[in-house]
Order: C-alpha cells, then sequence, then structure tokens
C-alpha cells in the first residue's frame, strides 16, 4: 500500500465513526448491578434501609469497598488539551475519547469506568478537583492532558492521593513499550542494561517511557533523547524552567554529550523509539542504516509513523513496531491499562509504583514469548484475552510485596477474579446485543 | 401497630441491606451502549477513528449531545454532610445513598446518573467543582446538602451553570409535596390560593416548598413557618445572617405577626406540612383539634411521622400524609426527580425553572385525581409507572414554552421518548437478571 492508499485505509474507521456515533449517541451507559425483585426492594437500596451500610462506612471509611462499587469505579480525566493527534480541543470535544476509553476499560477489564471532562486547564484546578472527586472512586486515569503541565500533574496527584493514580499516555505507554523492547532484545540477542536507545519527541510518552527504562535499570547515560531543536546536551541553554522534565534529561541522560539532530541522535543505536511528528518522512532510511547491527526501531505517531515499516525494513531494521493495528508490532496501550487497573482494583492498590509497572511489563513480555517470538510478534494481541488475567496477577503480586495493597490474595485468587470479571463484562454485552437492547447497527455501515 | 412494631418493620429493610449491600458490592455499574461487533470495532469507538466526531464537537459544541451521552448523563452529587436522618457522615458514608439514587434514576426514569461524593464541605469549592464538571453531563441532581449552604450553592449553580442543576431534597420534595396539597385541598374543597398553610420545620425541603408555593400564587402572608425555637416573625432577633433563608420569611411570611410555638402555629390552619423532629410526639393531638375544619396533616419526618397518622385522624384530621410507603399517601421524591429529569433531558433543558416545577406537580396531582382521589390516596404510587411519561412531558412542554429547551418536540413525541426510556431501562434489568449477570440474592434474604 502507498500512502495515499494507508490514508484511505486510515480514514474508513472515521467515515463508520461519524454514521456510528450518532446512531448510538453514547458508547457506556449506567446500569443496575443488584436485583430489583419488585418495588420493596426499594426500601433495601434506597432509604430507609440504605441508612444501616451509610453507618457501617461511618464507623469505618474502608468498609466503602464492601457496601458499594467504589473498588471498581475508576474516573476517566481528561481536561482535551491534547487529545490523540488534535491537540487542545477542549473538555466536550474530547467526551468522545473517554467514552471510547471507558468502553475499553469495561470490555477489556471489566472496571467500571466513567469519563470526567473537566472544564478547565489550570493544574492546580485540576488537581485540587481529582483529590476532591476521590471518594466515590477506586482509581483515577488521567488521559490527554497536555506537556508539560501533565508531568507535574500526575507527580502531585501520585503523592497526595489515597488511591491509585495513572496517566495512560505517561504510564500506560511506557509500560507496553517497555514490554516490546525487552521482547525485540531477546530476539537479536541484546541486552536491556547494555543496550543504547535512542528516543525521538521529549512528549509525555517519550518522557515516561524514559522514567521506566531507568526505573528497569537501564543507565540513564545510555540514553539519548531528541526534541524538535534536536539532542538534549548539557549546552543546550533554550529550555526553560517550565520544562522541569527536559532539564532533568539534559542532566542525566547522554553521556557521552553528543550534540546535533536526529541524525547525530541515532547514529550507533540499538534501537530507536520515537513518538514524534507524524511521518512517513520524520525518520529517514539512511538514519536507520547508520544505527547498530539489528537495529530496532518503535516508529510510533499516529496516524502515519515517523517511517513506513517497509523502508525501516530495506534500512537494516530487524524489527519495526508502530501505533498501527494494521501493522505488526503494535505498541498499544490496551494491552496494558485495562488489565492492570483490574489487578490493582481487586486488591486495593493504594497507588501504582514503577515497579508494578515494569512487573505488568514483563509479563506482558513474557506472555508473547510464551506464544513464540519472532520479528513480527513481539507483543500479544488483544483478539487473545488470555494474557489481561496474568498481567493482572503480575501487577497485583508486585503491589503486595511492596506493601501498597489493602487486600492480600494469591495469585489464584487474582487470576480468577479477573477471569470472571472480564469474562461477565464480555457476556453482559454478548446478551445486550443478542437481546436487542443494545441494537446492531444498521447492516450498510 | 404501635411503635415497638414499626419500629421493627422498619428495621427489616436495614437488616437486609446490611447483607445485600455486601452481596452486591454496589448498585449500579458502567456497560455499553454501543456494540462491539469483532476487536475492529475499537477502531470507530477509540482511535483512529474517533478523531472525527471529536473534531465535529470541536466546531461545533452542542454537537457533543449526538455523539455522545451526554444528553442522558446526571452526576449525583452530594459532600456527605446532611444524609437522609444521619446528618454530617461524610463522602464516603454517603455512597451508598448516591448509589441508590442512580439505581432509581435508571429504574424509573432510564437516566444514566453517576454517584459523585465531593471530599469537600466548602461551599464555594463544591460551586466551582459542579461547574468543572458540566462537559460530561447533562444534568447534576445536589443531594443530601446541609441547609443553610445547600440554598446558596443551589441559587449560584442555577444562574452560573448551562445545565439544569437541581437539589432533589429542595425542589423534588417541594414538587411532590405541592402535588399532595392540590389534590388534599381539592377532596376537601378548598382553594390553595385562599389556605392557611403551616410549615413546621424550616430545612431545605420546607423552605423550597414555601418557594414553590409562592410562585405557584399562594400569598406569602397566608403561611406562618416554625423552626425549632418557635414562630418565625419580624420580632425575632435570633436570626443571623448566616440564615439568609430565614430572614426572608421573616419578612414575608405571616401577616398577622403571630408568635409562639407550634401550638400557636398550627391554630386554624387548613394545612400543616411538617419536615421537622422524628415523632411520633412532635405533633400532639390537641394542636391538630384546634386546626380549621377538614384539615389537612402532612407529617413527613423520617422513620417516624411527627404524628401517627391514626392520632391525627382521632384528632380531626381529613387527610395524612407522611414520607412512609407503609401508609397511605407517601410523599416520595421517586414520583418526581426521574420523571421530572427524563423531560428535562430529552429536550435539553438549560435549567429547571420553578414553573416547569409546578407544570410538573399540577400533572402528577392530575394523573391521580383522574384515577379517583380519596382522603387515602392523593398521589400516584410507584407500582403503576405510566405517569412518569405524563410528568416527564409536562415539564418539557412547560421548558419549551419557557424557551429554555435546545430541543422543541411535541407532547407526544416527549411521551414516547420517556415511555420507550424508561421501559428499556427496566426490560434491561429484567433480561440481565434472567441471564444471571445480575444474579438473584440468596434465598435467605
Amino acid at each position: 500500500m502507498n500512502k495515499e492508499e494507508l490514508l484511505n485505509k486510515a480514514g474508513k474507521p472515521s467515515a463508520d465513526a461519524m454514521k456510528l456515533h450518532p446512531f448510538y449517541r453514547g458508547k457506556i451507559e449506567v446500569t443496575l448491578k443488584a436485583a430489583v425483585r419488585d418495588y420493596k426492594d426499594f426500601a433495601v437500596w434506597y432509604t430507609p434501609g440504605v441508612a444501616a451500610p451509610c453507618r457501617d462506612i461511618q464507623e469505618e471509611k474502608g468498609r466503602v469497598y464492601n457496601h458499594t462499587n467504589k473498588g471498581n469505579f475508576v474516573a476517566v480525566i481528561s481536561d482535551g488539551t491534547r487529545v490523540l493527534g488534535l491537540g487542545n480541543i477542549g473538555p466536550e470535544a474530547s467526551l468522545p475519547v473517554m467514552e471510547g476509553k471507558a468502553l475499553l476499560f469495561k470490555y477489556l477489564g471489566g472496571v467500571d469506568a466513567f469519563p470526567i471532562c473537566l472544564d478547565t486547564g489550570d493544574p492546580e484546578e485540576i488537581i485540587r478537583t481529582v483529590k476532591i472527586l476521590q471518594p466515590s472512586f477506586g482509581g483515577i486515569n488521567l488521559e490527554d492532558i497536555e506537556s508539560p503541565k501533565c508531568f507535574y500533574i500526575l507527580d502531585r496527584l501520585r503523592k497526595e492521593c489515597h488511591i491509585p493514580v495513572w496517566h495512560d499516555d505517561q504510564q500506560g505507554t511506557a509500560c507496553v513499550t517497555l514490554a516490546g523492547l525487552i521482547n525485540a532484545l531477546k530476539i537479536v540477542g541484546k541486552d536491556l542494561l547494555k543496550a543504547r536507545i535512542t528516543m525521538i519527541g521529549v512528549g509525555s510518552a517519550n518522557v515516561a517511557t524514559m522514567r521506566l527504562l531507568l526505573a528497569a535499570g537501564v543507565p540513564p547515560g545510555n540514553i539519548i533523547m531528541c526534541d524538535s531543536k534536536g539532542i538534549l546536551h548539557k549546552e543546550r541553554n533554550d529550555i526553560t524552567k517550565e520544562h522541569q522534565e527536559k532539564l532533568k534529561i539534559m542532566e542525566l541522560t547522554n553521556k557521552e554529550q553528543r550534540t546535533g539532530g536526529m541524525a547525530e541522535a541515532m547514529e550507533g543505536a540499538d534501537a530507536v523509539i520515537a513518538l514524534s511528528k507524524p511521518g512517513p518522512d520524520t525518520i529517514k532510511k539512511e538514519w536507520i542504516r547508520a544505527m547498530a547491527r539489528d537495529a530496532i526501531v518503535f516508529a510510533c505517531a499516529n496516524p502515519i509513523p515517523e517511517i513506513w515499516p517497509w523502508e525501516a525494513r530495506e534500512a537494516g531494521a530487524a524489527i519495526v513496531s508502530t501505533g498501527r493495528s494494521d501493522f505488526p508490532n503494535q505498541v498499544n496501550n490496551s494491552l496494558g491499562f485495562p488489565a492492570i487497573f483490574r489487578g490493582v482494583l481487586d486488591v486495593q492498590a493504594r497507588t501504582i509504583t514503577d515497579t508494578m509497572c515494569i512487573a505488568a511489563a514483563e509479563e506482558l513480555a513474557a506472555c508473547a514469548a510464551e506464544k513464540g517470538l519472532n520479528p513480527e510478534k513481539i507483543l500479544p494481541t488483544m483478539d487473545n484475552w488470555e494474557f489481561f488475567p496474568r498481567v493482572a496477577a503480575a501487577t497485583a503480586m508486585k503491589a503486595i510485596e511492596e506493601d501498597v495493597a489493602r487486600l492480600v490474595l494469591t495469585r489464584e485468587e487474582i487470576m480468577n477474579l479477573a477471569r470472571e470479571k472480564i469474562g461477565r463484562a464480555q457476556e453482559q454485552v454478548r446478551i445486550l446485543m443478542e437481546k436487542g437492547i443494545i441494537p446492531l447497527p444498521p447492516s450498510e455501515i
């Protein structure tokens, strides 16, 4: 396929989306989880009966997890300032994405996620609002908040909240990228802790990936990062103090203090992780030719990768990964967050540590490896959801080990809970479709 | 039944609630509203397809109602400061009530309500948070916020929000009380605009009822209100400026400037509306004997009315109403809010005016009247939900008439939408129960 054909192909979901969104007017709804046998049950679910569980929680706050769905509610929160590749489109226009995320949360993770689009872009107000919203939720999933404020917001909330806070564009992407990188390096027989890694783009995802690589033990000096002005090194004097993350990167990375642009950054690298400007000509073939032997290329810009996969292969890349589902090796956040939250919620974790995130990435990598690795299969694919309970369990067991879980369960118990809850969610959709409560779309779409 | 038997009877729902809440761990959940035929549909519901509806909304904000469920989402918001009769029990302990309210919203109104319990009691923070939450919701239902701040919060939000804001403990109770009073007066052949009305208790519900009575044309001088210290009159000097509502009441009501306590307040009254201290001895038989002939008594404290209905009847009351489902004439908010919101959402009303509220009350009264009024049947009962679409339509038609509706529909169209949406919600529960997705509770409960 040439560029035009690929763009056309990418255009089909958009055309369908414009018909199907108005057909359904919403991708999620609220339904009853408890039985109503007759109207007398209202006296149990509402006044006067409901006062008893209220009093019980008043006595001991933690009992809210026994009497309500708090433990399975996750808020998907955005201010709409950096939605997909669309930029700052505002909170209303971001709602279709947040509802979509909630749909994925339920279908893939059995998680009751609710979209909350905030009519403020002020970091302090966002932080305060999230903290005020905590009582109803078991976890918070931040989404599509612009950089650099997203780093500050996430760091503050991770410190100040008593429920786990996750920014999927940071930790989610980092987790799945790490899983892919682990397997790619395994295939070419290189060691993560020794690999030279170049990162193109210094947005939320790449900064978070860099942080996670360091947490996984990668020496910071082995990493070179490149923003739109070129390589980050100590002599760069255009970085202002609003960009705290970049200042840290200048301090920590690039041990040889290389200077220049993308070409120089990629020279000799074992892996390049690009999350930058949509391609296909952002990364040039000759730059890949100048990488180390068996080069690994993650070209994850959407909708068009920084370089077409076949061009990267022609230039000598051993393994190519993109953000698209129509090429092999998709780095897809949906491989991560539903399972990670499933595990986190089922042990009532108070936070999601970097170590938990690494455990999830390693398990995700192991699941793919057990099915047999090859250069076009470094990650699991979603149509096979048996890996979700394993990733849930790996995350939850690490939470227990690190003593951030309120409940202590066995790996088997967590796996069973995950299987049961994800299976139930998919069965629920199947039944509602079969019975016409969720109607099928008109046949022409 | 004596007091003990009645308390025991009231204890049964509590005992059941303590077993059933932990059995279900939540009364509502999030489900898919849109079909997932296979994994390819994710490209329509999420990236890349979802970008198209996002752009469409960015162009014209109002299109968010076409592409998302915003138009059917209502936030049930509380700070947990005045929950049922329990007082300030905190946001976590209020979650079972807010989930219960969401259950009623869905089952009776087909509305997707989501419980939001706020970890702040500060009025300005509550106002700001609600305003920030607007993009995701088609309406806001405030719940169980303490008086007097609830008046200020509601007034500010009604002015400053572009979606309807409702405080059910104010407007909801007022609306259903007005409906009951209209029919009660009809039975005894008295005129609402001439009746002398005494109100015992100056909490959120009675203040809102008083406001609605004035909006309905009742001369303020005909009303006498009584707080725990006695009748409100111009000479009361114990009322501080935090109690703006009481100061206004002192100014407006009680044209004869009566002084004294409940006994004096009730003398010669055509109707007494009590929402005060749980009984059964709050209101005495002799005070009812001193009311006008064919006295109407609304004794609505929970769980025990200010006077037992049979005692009020013995003392000469022609019609007695309470807040309990086990006595005739229950003043039950569930007769109001689900239908009112159904109508309001289906025409995308920007607010709920007092006139809309009166239209809803009049329709509710008319529905009961058509079935045949008698002193033990002044209001419809919930087991017969055909009146909901009519109340929805009355509310929505008034919104259209007052030009606060974004959509103009006919009465027939609104009735059909309401019937369809409420019917679908109940059918959904029935199917989920039948298929075991909502399990039945253990048989011993």
